[in-house]
């Protein structure tokens, strides 16, 4: 680890990363190559001997990147956007380059303080109550990814009420959420021991435009507390991953607490739009969580945790060898405690970083303008007959389709299938779906950072391209 | 995202980074700030309007890295070593580049592709059975942390025993480890809901030289029978935390397969040293294991396992929005079943670039040159008679003690505390403990990649300096 020699690659790699920006729109959006591809160009065991730093930026230039998927191009509408800026960037590399694993306070006290701090910052930007601050008995934690974030308060949930009714009555409690939560609070429920036949999928449908509704829980409730049975936990989401729809947290906040289930808000992908003043009433109710999660849209996965006892209850673990003074006395807070793994890396650089260098009224025009450009998107398709608008927008996702010929249902979803494997299939666009009271539907993200209005023109002509040709061969 | 800006701002990070490596032994090893320092010099909430980059590189460097304890510095022996390199560095560039979430293969073919096969490289380079690789019906899959790897082997073993004996029976599940082993395990069993009472930790002593002994698993597996429990895990390790010991593979392997327990082997610090022949012997008894686990000694964290199967049974889930042809037709691994998060990295550039640009050779240097360092360490300790080893040395950690004066254990326990404290305080070096047999031990673990010969000296140096005080002030 010789700094110059750091140096003098470390810029070489720069640029190859600026290349490659450059370059972004030459490549296919979505990978082309077929399974097994890269098994057949690289050896089959280490090298003994190093290779030179050319030779693997040629192997990554002419085998890597032809196998990779371009979520940073700004013809990716896919899934949900996971976005890459400047300071991310920066962070990173920082992050990579002090390299301290942040424990403990004592392990790099600057890696804890700071987390706690750009945590209050979001909050404060969010105007989530005072609850959820660190000066609050709440605080925010960076996890790894949201699928954690939702698992660890599933288990400070479980652990809460065990505590309270007895270990033998895990077999008794009852988790609720929509039929559009996100998977991962079902693998949650897997990992942490929740008995199948007790994990309520409510239903929705279009009528609340895929929304939970209080109805239902409540019914639930009720029926699963006559069956002797012990309701606990209750997910609502803003912005689900289907179709980004916003359950009504004020109504569900009220029926879980007076029921006195553990109230958790996943706002993975629609919560950092709560920065604008415009968006944040769909937050309305949040005051009534015990638990909050958010994505940042340049993917910084977030978990502000209003119950902060409950979780370190669940997550300590105080071996000899970790003892510290500050530790000891409470002085300090030690994310360890707050998340699965021991180790972590100096994640709050990385957020600090964008929170500075663009400030809060950038990323707030950066989410109206990608909003706005899915806005535009939608406007096209409803000048264009032979499509519909599946699902009301809200943020920056159009769920859309293509009406079905005859009102044939069945054909309609293989129309619809076939539409999104022709576009993606050309490497102009990437576009993914869903299926929604049945309907196979196509959806449209935007969200990449390079995403312009030519790229969404483009996107659809593509499209409408590909559906008349579709359309012609009935 | 613009491309040339980019550059612009990332060049000068990358000079930033190899100043600070530069500089590195300027700096107090172990931070000596107070707790509360960086709420005093940071404001209270986000900037609306965004800062400069040279502002956030003077506060980086003013307040940042003040509260920074350097794990990359030569003087820094505490805990077990996180290590970077250039390789390592550039990959984790690389990777933040490109900025894709490989959790299906078609998110990025290439990021699934690298990862099966540098996992088969690692598996060969460790000469582990044929079942590990992915061509067999194993394969590795790299997790964000080893505690992750723990925890997602134990859901795995978990699952498959309840398939066969009901869910109810959670309640009578037993699992085995010894009082060395990580204390990811325990928080592993407290999330996977394992009775606590069922928790099966075995003692061990000096007498093995903490390593586990095949009689007292024996001895605990048969009671547990008597009993009417059901042993179902077994975690062996091979380099422990406190003072890398060394199970015994090859006789528990054999009592967990009679007894039909999972075996899984935890090889987290010690198992990158078995790439060098001299080392592997260690292994030996891992053809028994249904699993293993280990770390890079560059911080790479990696599962090996070779029991696929159980693994995404546990894990799996499969929504309607990230369905794909390649998926649905099991021509390719999609990771996300292999782990507990959805998202994640193009974790393998990273390993991939180490295993190139060094090479294997290079690496058994590497891993020799350290463990001969603290080779030399140990010899200074022996030299001196007011100390003792702790703990047979056999890779690169020195478990060692000032000899309690008189016979005082209690004495004994205070002044090697003080000692500690001492050292670390005047950031000079910086080192940890542990507690063995009542005894508190100090840790001198050798591994960071700018660590020489001189700094070992001067280590010692200062040890002796403060120890003659203390004894002085007795």
């Amino acid at each position: 680890m010789d700094s110059e020699e750091l140096r003098e690659y470390a810029h070489k790699m720069v640029d190859f990363i600026a290349d490659y920006y450059k370059g972004i729109e030459t490549f296919p959006v979505l990978s082309q190559v077929q399974p097994g591809y890269l098994r057949e160009l690289l050896p089959d065991s280490a090298p003994a001997r190093p290779d030179s730093f050319q030779d693997v930026l040629d192997d990554i230039r002419d085998k890597i990147i032809p196998g990779v998927t371009h979520w940073q191009s700004p013809d990716y509408f896919a899934y949900y956007p996971s976005n890459s800026s400047i300071a991310g960037f920066l962070g990173e590399m920082l992050s990579a380059g002090v390299n301290v694993v942040g424990f403990s306070w004592i392990t790099s006290p600057a890696a804890t303080e700071l987390e706690t701090i750009v945590m209050d910052w979001l909050a404060k930007a969010l105007k989530l109550p005072d609850a959820f601050l660190s000066t609050g008995h709440g605080g925010g934690v960076i996890q790894g990814t949201a699928s954690e974030a939702v698992l660890v308060v599933l288990l400070a949930a479980r652990d809460k009420i065990l505590r309270k009714v007895g270990k033998d009555a895990i077999r008794r409690l009852v988790v609720y959420f929509s039929d559009q939560t996100h998977a991962s609070l079902q693998k949650a429920c897997k990992i942490g021991g929740i008995y199948p036949e007790n994990i309520r999928i409510l239903k929705t449908d279009s009528s609340t435009d895929y929304a939970l509704s209080p109805e239902s829980l409540s019914k639930a409730i009720s029926q699963d507390i006559t069956s002797g049975l012990i309701p606990f936990f209750l997910c609502a989401t803003i912005g689900t991953t289907s179709s980004a729809a916003v359950d009504p947290l004020l109504a569900l906040g009220k029926i879980s607490k007076s029921n006195g289930l553990w109230f958790h808000v996943d706002a993975a992908y629609a919560g950092s739009t709560c920065i604008c003043p415009e968006f944040r009433h769909y937050l309305d109710g949040v005051e009534e969580a015990d638990s909050f999660n958010m994505m940042l849209h340049k993917f910084f996965l977030t978990n502000f945790d209003c119950e902060r006892n409950a979780l370190i209850q669940s997550l300590s673990t105080k071996p000899v060898y970790l003892e510290n003074k500050a530790s000891e006395e409470n002085m300090v807070v030690d994310y360890k405690d707050w998340q699965i793994p021991l180790g972590r890396r100096f994640r709050s650089l990385k957020l600090w970083m964008v929170l500075r260098l663009y400030g809060l009224e950038n990323l707030q025009g950066y989410v109206r303008n990608r909003v706005e450009l899915a806005r535009t998107f939608e406007e096209l398709v409803k000048k264009d007959p032979r499509f519909e608008i599946s699902a009301t927008r809200i943020f920056s996702l159009v769920c859309f389709r293509l009406v079905p010929p005859h009102n044939d249902e069945e054909l309609g979803n293989k129309l619809n299938h076939e539409l999104l494997d022709a576009v993606n299939s050309t490497g102009k666009l990437f576009i993914s779906h869903t299926v929604l009271s049945s309907k196979y539907i196509l959806r449209f993200a935007v969200g990449a950072p390079l995403t312009e209005e030519r790229h969404v023109f483009a996107a659809w002509e593509m499209l409408q391209e590909k559906a008349s040709a579709l359309l012609k061969s009935l």
